[in-house]
């Protein structure tokens, strides 16, 4: 009696689906999970209690992320590392930043979409909060360069701008830097890209075609997803065994991590973000995979297995969220102006 | 008889309209001229029998202006000196591209909105063509420093773009540097901005308040629209009268030009494209207003007929067409590889 309770409620609920597909159990079993199909389900995910998602936080974010204004020379915006239109990076090896200056740690731009379902954010993972890494690029004299107090002023000289904060947080609301960033960050948490490898593990059988299902059972086969893992399949801390190869240990943000640990990289809309490794080293996607199997599991992937991994992979393209391209507040009088220097 | 039926055919058309507001009529007689409402009446002014505007152009036109694929450095596009986020400028004095190299004549990057109602493109003047323009900060070796032959490679790499072409123009299209930056064009001819000037000129009245009318009064009194004319408010060539104190004779491409003619930039959108001339010199549109009356028009222009011109200006803001941010196709094994150098 109570068996035949549980199993109704499996039929129900998704065990009995998954059950009856045992790709999808195994990857389940693997650690990786899709983006939930539920609007409710994705925002218990990625929602925070204190600072909830609203429509007009997001639209304000929007603005912010494209505005190159949060940058000194007024030149370069969020999106110019992060283009949105190019898989949420700027496809070049390293980043490059105010006056031209390439990222003295060769460290390449990682994607923001489905950044909000990182459990570690830059490279070294020093903190797991979207909010958090907004901050750093602004600042970083080889990125945006514009210290906090600069963004402050631009920000506030804008008085579309001062306005739009009022109707997202009330009149009462401090525009700091804190809160500007933060404020891209809720944007940044929609940058979210389901696609038919979701649809796959969500029950859609058929959302996978057979190569690419044969691509996945060997990524699983082999591996791949101890450290590409949970619905980023990335975004946790792994050691880097070699990392000595590329020059890793210690240097800039990596500094006190001893062990060498390396924000693992999603997979997802891995297609449209080469060059790979937090040095872009690697252009082609394939090879990738072969030198992670080499140095990440110690096994050789043949260039056959690589390819139906690619394959797979191909399949985790996400479908993006429409953005209007926005219409940014003019500058007044006060606004402080562009230094390129 | 004949009088009436000719009083008859104005009530049907707008000349009995325009009689009745005399502001209307001076501003027509001065050399303005409203935006068309009508789409057809648009469509003849801006389209080209050998090269119609359709869908389909317009939307890979949009995607090679936001691709920095563009660029020899894969960073710099279209957008990035012309940004539809902010009047279609880049909001410095003079432009910075491919290795933050600051324009050697330290020129102002000109709007893109409207630039289709200009009779002249580049500073100089030097073609009546957008798709010549487009062709040319995709060369210079300051601004994008892509060699032709570099682009049409990047593009024709692009499977999907490839596809894009042979949709917009015939499966033997022949996608090179010509084609390419005349399908930008053809996108640019679409970024055009009607303002509450241009309802008030093509008949509503009310369209603007009291304090603006007094604005172009003066505005037209002053003589502002002997350059500032047709469509554009801009957009011709004209003598720069003293123009050496800008240091702008016979300069990089304004060499050959003894009588140093300067396009006069259009006057619409103007609040969203400080710093004001070529130059980038004036930050304050109401001293730029008397400053042009002094070298241009040879008059003093009082503060308080400048405020008034400016709150005139500020009504040439217009509506931006919407656009959704393209999702960029995929590079290819053979794209070539981006190069900061």
């Amino acid at each position: 009696m109570k068996i035949s309770k549980v199993l109704g409620l499996c039929v129900l609920g998704s065990t009995v689906l998954f059950g009856a597909n045992s790709l999808v159990t195994n990857a389940m079993n693997s650690g990786l999970k899709p983006i939930p199909q539920s609007k409710f389900e994705l925002l218990k995910l990625i929602d925070d209690a204190k600072d909830p998602i609203t429509s007009q936080k997001v639209e304000l974010g929007k603005k912010l992320y494209f505005d190159p204004r949060m940058s000194k020379s007024s030149l370069i915006s969020c999106n110019t590392c992060h283009n949105l239109g190019l898989g949420g990076v700027d496809g070049v090896s390293a980043a490059i930043g105010h006056g031209w200056t390439v990222n003295p740690h060769h460290l390449n731009s990682p994607t923001v979409y489905n950044a909000v379902f990182f459990k570690a954010q830059f490279w070294d993972g020093r903190s797991p909060h979207l909010a958090d890494q907004a901050q750093g690029p602004v600042q970083a004299a080889p990125e945006m360069a514009a210290p906090p107090k600069l963004v402050e002023k631009r920000i506030t000289s804008i008085p579309e701008y001062v306005s739009e904060f009022k109707k997202a947080y009330g009149d009462d609301v401090k525009i700091d830097f804190k809160r500007i960033t933060s404020t891209i960050a809720i944007f940044e948490k929609t940058l979210i890209t389901p696609s038919r490898f979701d649809d796959f593990l969500n029950g859609s059988n058929e959302a996978l075609n057979k190569h690419e299902k044969e691509g996945l059972k060997i990524f699983l086969n082999k591996g791949c997803a101890s450290c590409h893992t949970g619905i980023a399949l990335g975004g946790t801390m792994q050691p880097f065994q070699i990392a000595s190869k590329y020059k890793f240990i210690n240097v800039g943000d990596f500094k006190g991590n001893a062990e060498s640990m390396v924000k693992t990289p999603t997979l997802r809309n891995i297609t449209e973000t080469a060059p790979y490794f937090h040095n872009g080293q690697f252009w082609s996607l394939k090879d990738a995979v072969k030198e992670m199997g080499s140095i990440q599991l110690g096994i050789k992937i043949s260039n056959k297995d690589a390819g139906k991994i690619v394959t797979f992979l191909k399949a985790l393209k996400g479908r993006k969220p429409d953005i209007s391209y926005p219409q940014l507040p003019d500058s007044s009088s006060t606004t402080p102006h562009p230094d390129a220097k």
